[in-house]
């Protein structure tokens, strides 16, 4: 192979590492070189210590991950390196101890290489971030650095947090595969809360095999194995009018390649249920940002950028009444959520409504997303084209609750079944 | 009246300042001078500053709690305190921001008095704290030092948190009310994680009237005001052999105490899915605790102490898929407990064994509490009498998910039945 390091797979990394084909340092500076090189226009780090990343390269210690440099989304504290939040008023603080998922990473041999941006307190209020393949679009958000970072090839994966869409949009925009897990799997502790009812944890990498491997080492469990041909069940919803022309002809071709690779595909009735999802998710987000946010906003409520003081004033007008109506029909809804896998394994669904959009002011639509992230389904979104600006589309495969593991044995084998007739 | 100030009530505080009987400095001072005649035996504060306690009196801000001090978990990351976590590798930690219950509370007027002990990490290695009416007993744990002060008359009401029992637990060792709401209320953010599936902020007062006040404050909603005579079901358990002598006949007596001022008490049976949640969530709270544990395990392992560190290996020892096992099982425990409730508003059972054991290694047995935590739902304890050894007996009276409100309003009618024919 004659890749530069940085383009490795994690998994070709581990493989290469364990064979002595190249060390730690060599990867830990082709990824420093690439940032060298490209982070003056996406701007995907917030902090970056070269040489603390290489001191740790020079002796890493032992674990599955050994020596594989990482990048952390700024909303996770690191005792190495500052942690800002995406937030003036939290520039510069420090901690003595990483949260537990950086932890979790660097206990088994991972290298923390930087901090990526996040929008303000993951919410909306964008960071700098620029797509990698058309500086002038957004990435999506709020993990943006985080998603930027992986697909322009500076780092083979990358932490991230979804409370909506946080993950699975940014990474489907920039053609990466994100995964968000089934609620509550992977560690908060150490994290800035956004709404904790929804808070999760996930991943961001460039191939559905590195996010198994990676699950494996969170679960302490057998790392899951290529799947083969299964039953999907193709979901519309109550937001296909926001689509892109092109996306839904996407998805199709998707569903027609997978069907002719063995699959079953069947298009499913779209539940009332669904659709009262969208206003019951913003109702307990609110109320929950709205405290989760009440340090800050009783030291400092002037250094919310506006998107944020939007957010928490719409918070401090949700009683708890109506907070304890949405979270009982969410309940509901998680409960009814079992119905939707009758007969299928798996749901095919648009990640994002289409090609990352113009502009750097928005990250973009959270809500067919934040679907899944309401319901606690595991959800990991892979590339499936690209539309007519030349930007990636993205769909996203949902699975029953706990069923991560084998939503990652059929994501690698859609993966891969994709790229051989693509 | 002629009590001391620290002897007051939250609700007696707040009328007598907006009458201004007295002033949040008269508080204060109170408040201090108890501590500095009684925590040299009790050990409930691990710090405190008084200097800036008297600043923050002079001039208190505003809303519901204006000048009433509050004594806050070392759990809890705190701005104008360090934050030990109960544990030698963050003693002398310091935060730019407060955790956001602690932000909450200030933001209503509330001044922190102090940081209060806790077991390690919130588990089980114990704080020094000491039963404030027998020294040679444990307070319980692991919100100790929350649980005894309060008992002590040091400060009116502290923040807890509980995972298995750690509210609950030493609220009833102590005699006083003890308060955890239905998972995912109150703000976690700011919060050492222990096992996140079930970690919950709480509230420790001397009355329930005092509870339903700072329910109010975090849930954005109406005072709850004292109920009328209601449906009770005496509820037992696999744990009926744990009882001390003369526990089942306070629980008994107070039934009946109940029923002559008007309820209906019904005795349930006892389930069989209620056995298997002790072992279940044994499982869950080890790998949970294990992950949160991750940081400091990576950077000190040395630093735990043997029960944190008995802990942390039980953790090492689950693999995820008897992890997913057992949540799957609790999943279903919550939706099965919705028929514990069949015919009945609120459940009476034992909040603890009996009497605060003798000895200050062990915080006591966390079974009989960590059932409701494990299912998500709210549980209150009142004292209810006396043991052989003079110390107080406590029952727990358990509510449907989301009712909190309605359970506060149960519990400030019991508190006053239970006070008026005692």
């Amino acid at each position: 192979m004659n890749r530069p390091l940085n383009e490795y797979l994690v998994t070709e990394l581990v493989e290469g590492l364990e064979e002595g084909a190249f060390s730690a340092m060599d990867v830990v500076e082709a990824c420093l070189e690439r940032i060298a090189a490209r982070d003056e226009i996406v701007q995907a780090w917030v902090a970056l210590d070269p040489e603390r990343a290489r001191a740790s390269a020079r002796h890493p210690s032992g674990g599955p991950l050994r020596g594989i440099p990482f990048g952390v989304k700024d909303v996770f504290r690191t005792a190495e390196l500052p942690t800002g939040m995406g937030a003036a008023a939290h520039a510069g603080s420090t901690d003595r101890f990483d949260a537990a998922a950086v932890a979790v990473l660097r206990g088994s041999g991972g290298l923390v290489l930087g901090k990526t941006a996040t929008a303000e307190y993951a919410g909306t209020a964008p960071a700098e971030t620029r797509h990698p393949a058309a500086p002038a679009h957004t990435p999506g958000g709020s993990s943006s650095g985080s998603a930027a970072a992986v697909a322009d090839r500076m780092v083979p994966f990358a932490l991230g947090t979804q409370t909506g869409g946080s993950v699975i949009r940014p990474a489907a925009f920039c053609g990466v595969v994100g995964f968000k897990p089934s609620f509550g799997l992977y560690p908060v502790d150490g994290l800035k809360m956004a709404a904790q009812s929804f808070d999760t944890v996930g991943l961001i990498a460039r191939g559905a095999e590195d996010i198994a491997l990676l699950h494996s080492i969170f679960m302490r469990c057998g790392r899951p194995e290529r799947g083969a041909p299964l039953r999907i069940g193709l979901l519309g919803s109550h937001l296909e009018a926001s689509l892109q022309p092109g996306m839904a002809a996407a998805i199709d071709e998707t569903a027609a390649c997978l069907a002719g690779a063995g699959c079953t595909v069947t298009r499913l009735a779209t539940p009332d249920w669904l659709a009262s999802l969208t206003e019951h998710r913003a109702i307990v987000n609110a109320f929950e940002r709205f405290a989760a946010l009440a340090p800050e906003a009783l030291a400092c409520h002037d250094s919310f950028r506006a998107e944020t003081a939007a957010t928490w004033d719409r918070g401090r007008e949700v009683t708890g009444e109506t907070y304890l109506t949405a979270r009982r029909t969410i309940d509901e809804c998680r409960q009814r959520a079992a119905s939707l896998f009758d007969g299928v394994d798996i749901l095919l669904s648009p990640a994002v409504p289409g090609e990352a959009p113009k502009g750097l002011r928005s990250t973009g639509d959270p809500r067919l997303q934040e679907l899944w992230t309401t319901l606690h389904l595991p959800t990991v979104c892979l590339p499936i084209g690209h539309g007519p600006r030349g930007l990636p589309l993205s769909a996203q495969f949902v699975a029953p609750l706990y069923d991560d593991a084998r939503l990652l044995s059929a994501a690698m084998w859609v993966e891969r079944t994709l790229a051989a007739t693509a």
